[in-house]
């Protein structure tokens, strides 16, 4: 028999990194590594010691440092924790959260490195959720509507104000300096590969997904960056790249000095970078049309596969080979799911509940759960809207915010949770009511992430909503797992690889077997609240009602006094 | 000089009741004594040993003998505490929330008392704030409405479930057997006025304001109560009584039995029941119209009075001769306003804010307060109804709830402080524009109870909200004082007491010197948002979305089940 092999996947997060070691025979986790981001998410001053720049509203940044971190703390750690040898590993995988991009130099040096851009916000790594890009995204929207891009079809009608070009286009409007010193403007994704191989690439995924490339007509046409401003025609080719890598591809090779700080065989294997939640459809099984894939953590993403290609409104976007070789692969995402439940415990849970966790040795998650399971569906009395980040789908805008209704003086947090869960699930069910009219199929949902594995409710909840069985992948970090089997792939059969994701599937994924499935007493229930619930989703998400609207405005007024840009 | 004089005014509210000592010859109060309810608001179960018979929703019930237990022990004790001779005393008012109601029999023994009844919910006091009677309270709407009668539109068109004949219809139709056994029904109010005195009166604030009375044309005609239910037809004559008295006149005159429980002199003047709120206002030195008195507390009442009666829609009621001799007292209110906030900070806020007020040694509200006024108009990005506890005026809907609008991951719950104070004072504002619509002019506004003494930011936003300047009344006991007043009044001037309420009001009511001037900049805000405020509330409050209405059957569908009733 031989000795064992194994890849690694990283997977870079929004507080944290982890790196998992993986058995590529079976895809058994040997191990895992995390690292806390030092600087976390910049959301509101620049890190030590420029903590008096302080950011607008809306902005959340990342230190490309961290990430470096990573490879040289979570990579070491995680090998020594296995007790292998480092020879053992035949591959490394990235993923990362998506569009998250920084401005570097032609060597790759992000901007905020240098001495003369550390006090400048732009010259940081954007994170997905800087949402402080709406005015440009605003501005896409219309000049690509007005010019009738055939693209915008592909995202639902509406590109993201996550995503690349509105983000670079910030840049270059609120600090025209850093955008022309920026010899390249990269997804960290790419940008962390860079740093392993020595070789910039650029991943078909990021690209399709979050920056306007598709393999037949590849980046929208510089007459209508030309449009949106001038300076951006050349954006394309003077800050990025037309070469663009497919996902199952080798990058390059691990460089002498990257072995050195993960502590792994130069030369091995570099896989093209992922994105965490695209990477998860193979980790967990999925590899052909019918079944939802729902990364469930801060915010949930949803992938499904498809033979063609139908426009579906309010769908994140559709690439081709974007998932899976062979199938379309459609993306479409809630912008903040766990991050909801986590802000209502960190922010409106008394110290009862806090007091009864201690005591009891358990999470303050816990104990709301267990109240709120002992709820009936409907006996809260309350109805949320799940818009505490924003809308990434169904309606793609950013500026929206939460509501909650039917609130009385009898009112108690474990009611609230659950409404605030139940929002969440009548968020997926409109995604998937966007995908079964647009003709994709949606016959059963696959869960993975943190949230699935700790919240039985949760995801009872879910089932009773969607009218649909629900399983969990087996891997509680599907992404690094999927990660470390595009690591597999880019190794080889000869190395002991596989020669495709789709073979590399077949022998790492797998799903537990436990089966959530609907009630119909709750179901009946859930479907009076949920058409509630859209009638409130169109009324104030699709301008019937402008109130989100002015707050927004009041309070985007009312901060940008004291909030210093740029 | 001769030897002071002092009335001894006594305050039934919510929780406790309060007897203060007040100089009959300039309003000076001497002392205040408490009495915590034992029983407090019952709305869950029935107290000891009676904790297995379980309310049902929206039901909130009080103890009689809290009331017996409040002249036992809280008119002793002022007297005591002030260190003056009890023979001192020449008078004595109470005054009482309402409509507060229960059945006794002919000799005034609640029925609560009585063994045989004591399990039975329907037996005890009915509280204010027991919402329970909506369905009766909807029946008397339509079948007034049906039937055309003329006194509805008194009442701004609609009569509330917090109402005398939706609470006596709910007892008769849930338990006609305490309805047959009840010889009267009563208002609390007049119930202790019938304690001290051992003669059964009726107020005609209570009567005029909760009882469809006025003194043109008594009660509802028969006709009327027996559509509602035959049983139902004789309400008035078999359990209440035609003979109303006016707000001025003695009741009677202290019996021995209650000279003992008081350790007053048997034989002094006992006032005719009175309102809480009603009696706030002469306390308050409003005796006239254009001034609009806010009575805030756990919930929010609006007095103003007027020359002519013009009709108010949403306005509670108007009476003449009820609140002062002369004029058209109008009442309208807010059902939470307070008790808004109290929910926030036992429900909504965590920890950090605990502990900041306790190393402080000041509450949580002012933690919060101080905050919330770092805020300025708009910054929280919120937006809320303040219908926690339904809405009293405009909307007359106790089956309303509350919303909120605008929560991102970056709210925090100072924010969500102000937000819920602002709400209370856009719907103090649709209270005064309804006022203003309907020919009432409100110019100013005096406010009184515990809450404006306490948040100056509250005064400020509510002055910012309304336009209009606020003043504070100088005593923290309205009601009590204007009980003290109104036992000066019966007294009678020969005894040291005064002649009319005008007298006593300028001689014993005063003002705070603050005045809480309307900030333009902030009022320029504050007009957005209400527009903000209009219309969700119009929208959400006049049927235009069924939300809330399908919210609150679903929540009562899913309790009933495991809720005794009756």
């Amino acid at each position: 028999m031989a000795e064992p092999r194994y890849t690694i996947g990283v997977d870079f997060g929004t507080e944290s990194a982890r790196a998992v070691l993986v058995d590529v025979a079976d895809g058994r986790e040997l191990g895992t590594e995390v690292y806390e981001y030092r600087n976390g998410v910049i959301d509101e001053h620049l890190p030590s010691p420029d903590e008096d720049v302080v950011l607008g509203p809306d902005w959340a940044l990342q230190d490309p440092n961290d990430y470096l971190e990573t490879f040289k703390r979570a990579v070491p750690g995680v090998v020594a924790k296995a007790g292998i040898r480092a020879e053992q590993v035949i591959g490394i995988g990235i993923d990362f959260t998506a569009c998250t991009m920084l401005p570097t130099t032609t060597d790759g040096t992000p901007l905020c490195f240098l001495e003369g851009y550390r006090r400048r916000p732009h010259a940081w790594v954007k994170l997905w959720k800087h949402h402080a890009a709406q005015p440009e995204a605003d501005d896409v929207n219309r000049v690509a509507a007005e010019m009738g891009e055939d693209w915008l079809g592909r995202y639902g009608g509406k590109i993201s104000s996550e995503w690349f070009f509105p983000k670079a286009l910030q840049i270059l409007r609120e600090a025209p300096d850093i955008y022309a010193a920026a010899d390249r403007l990269i997804e960290a994704a790419d940008w962390v590969v860079w740093q392993l191989t020595g070789v910039e690439t650029r991943n078909n995924c990021t690209a399709g997904y979050k920056a306007i490339w598709s393999a037949e007509d590849g980046f929208p046409r510089r007459e209508f960056f030309a449009a949106l401003d001038p300076a951006f025609a050349g954006v394309v080719d003077e800050k990025m790249s037309r070469s663009i890598s497919r996902l199952g591809e080798a990058a390059g090779h691990l460089t002498a000095r990257a072995a050195e700080w993960t502590g792994l065989r130069e030369g091995i294997a570099v896989a093209v970078a992922n994105v965490d939640a695209h990477v998860s459809a193979p980790a967990a099984g999925v590899i052909e049309p019918g079944t939802l894939v729902a990364i469930m953590g801060t915010s949930t993403c949803h992938i499904i596969l498809s033979d063609s290609a139908p426009v579906v409104p309010g769908a994140c976007g559709v690439v081709k080979d974007g998932v899976i070789p062979g199938f379309f692969g459609y993306e479409a995402g809630q912008s903040a799911v766990g991050d909801i439940f986590a802000w209502f415990v960190e922010q409106a849970v008394p110290p009862l509940y806090h007091e009864k966790a201690r005591a009891r040795g358990v999470t303050v998650h816990e104990v709301l759960e267990e109240e709120a399971a002992a709820l009936r569906p409907g006996e809260s009395g309350l109805l949320a809207l799940d818009w505490w980040n924003g809308n990434r789908s169904v309606l793609v805008d950013a500026d929206l915010s939460g509501l909650m209704i039917g609130m009385t003086l009898a009112t108690r947090p474990p009611e609230m949770y659950r409404a605030l869960i139940e929002a969440t699930a009548f968020g997926t069910r409109t995604i998937i009511d966007a995908f079964e009219a647009g003709g994709i199929r949606v016959e059963r949902v696959v869960t993975c992430g943190g949230l699935p594995e700790r919240n039985r409710l949760l995801m009872q909840i879910y089932a009773d909503v969607t009218g649909r069985a629900l399983r969990v992948a087996a891997s509680a970090q599907t992404p690094a797992l999927g990660s470390a089997m595009f690591g597999a792939v880019v190794a080889g059969s000869t190395a002991g690889g596989y020669a495709s994701i789709k073979e590399a599937a077949a022998h790492m994924a797998h799903l537990r077997d436990v089966v959530y499935e609907p009630i119909e007493a709750n179901r009946l229930v859930y479907n009076v609240l949920y058409r509630e619930y859209v009638r409130l989703h169109d009324l104030f998400g699709r301008g019937g009602d402008p109130a989100i609207k002015t707050l927004k405005r009041l309070r985007v007024a009312a901060k940008e006094a004291t909030a210093v840009r740029g």
